[in-house]
């Protein structure tokens, strides 16, 4: 086989391991925590339903890419809970070098593209990054507030974290910003979140 | 709230009903069985790394759009084993309902759109369509290889019943379809799947 198909292959089988990276929000039923794979999918889905919502015109070709391959680095680097502080600070240090791992499993031209999309993502100075961090931020707002705010009540979030870790969406979406602040008013009436 | 955005939310809260459709396969670690939402992220993925051995040039961009979808009408109707040949008897049927409910969700524009990708992708003519499909086909062929082929060797499938359910991959990729085949005969060698 060529050596091109096979290096594409390789990682391919490779990130089936984002299966297994769970995160602190659990699906809607609540019977578990999600998963990076799962999270990138609803994200996926909801470039597509959601990008009428964008500031600007966009590439939603650009956004999906994005958020499929947004969470990649985690399979080494593993899930930075949102609210946590220390874990945050070799964050990014940790998921360069996973990005240096895996996206190098792939052919020199596909490494650099895939590397440029998770460089924009990160950035988030194009209108598609906006957009894209925007969907990521509203995805779990939306899995905690329907779910019932299990993940909130165990780590014991308040209103202003979820404002503050939120308040970025508005660069990609005053819509979205909007809609996350009335669910977050109604996760407080609920007594889903704290008020500070 | 506005109708429009109530009823996009309602629909990607309904669809996150997809993390609990539980697939024969299983994920590449052995551990557990995959479900339909990771199923779908990973065709994303692989719609990112594989247009190039389409058999035509093509919109990667619906080819995504494609797979992220084409398999939330199981959340109404269920997974139906590839080789389930009574399962499949009545499986477009009830696939039809499922995509009524389900994509009804949305406003009406959308619910169209939707509609007209899920079709496009059961219809098989365009080569959209058919490079979706053939990943389709290839994914669970890659994780039941790379697994050891638990889920084959569960459901005593024989090499036949692979290549047969697996030729029609040819139509969106001629390099899909003979690596398709190169697996195939090492699975065989492995014990993985029976020679008929």
């Amino acid at each position: 086989m060529e050596e091109r198909i096979q290096q594409q292959l390789d990682f391919i089988v490779e990130v089936d391991k984002l299966k297994s990276i769970f995160r602190r929000t659990y699906i809607i039923d609540g019977s578990r925590r999600e998963n990076d794979a799962e999270h990138s999918w609803h994200l996926a889905l909801m470039a597509i339903i959601l990008s009428e919502y964008a500031n600007h015109d966009m590439d939603v070709l650009r956004v999906m890419k994005m958020v499929v391959i947004h969470d990649l680095i985690e399979i080494d680097a593993g899930d930075t809970f949102a609210y946590d502080v220390k874990g945050h600070e070799d964050k990014l240090e940790r998921e360069i070098q996973a990005a240096e791992r895996l996206f190098n499993l792939l052919p020199e031209d596909q490494a650099a593209s895939i590397r440029a999309l998770w460089d924009e993502f990160e950035e988030r100075k194009t209108q598609e990054a906006k957009f894209a961090v925007a969907l990521d931020r509203l995805q779990p707002v939306l899995l905690n507030f329907f779910q019932g705010g299990k993940a909130w009540k165990e780590n014991g979030i308040t209103k202003s974290q979820v404002l503050n870790r939120n308040k970025q969406t508005v660069q990609g979406s005053k819509a979205i910003w909007e809609f996350i602040q009335y669910i977050i008013d109604k996760a407080v009436d609920k007594g889903y979140l704290k008020e500070d």
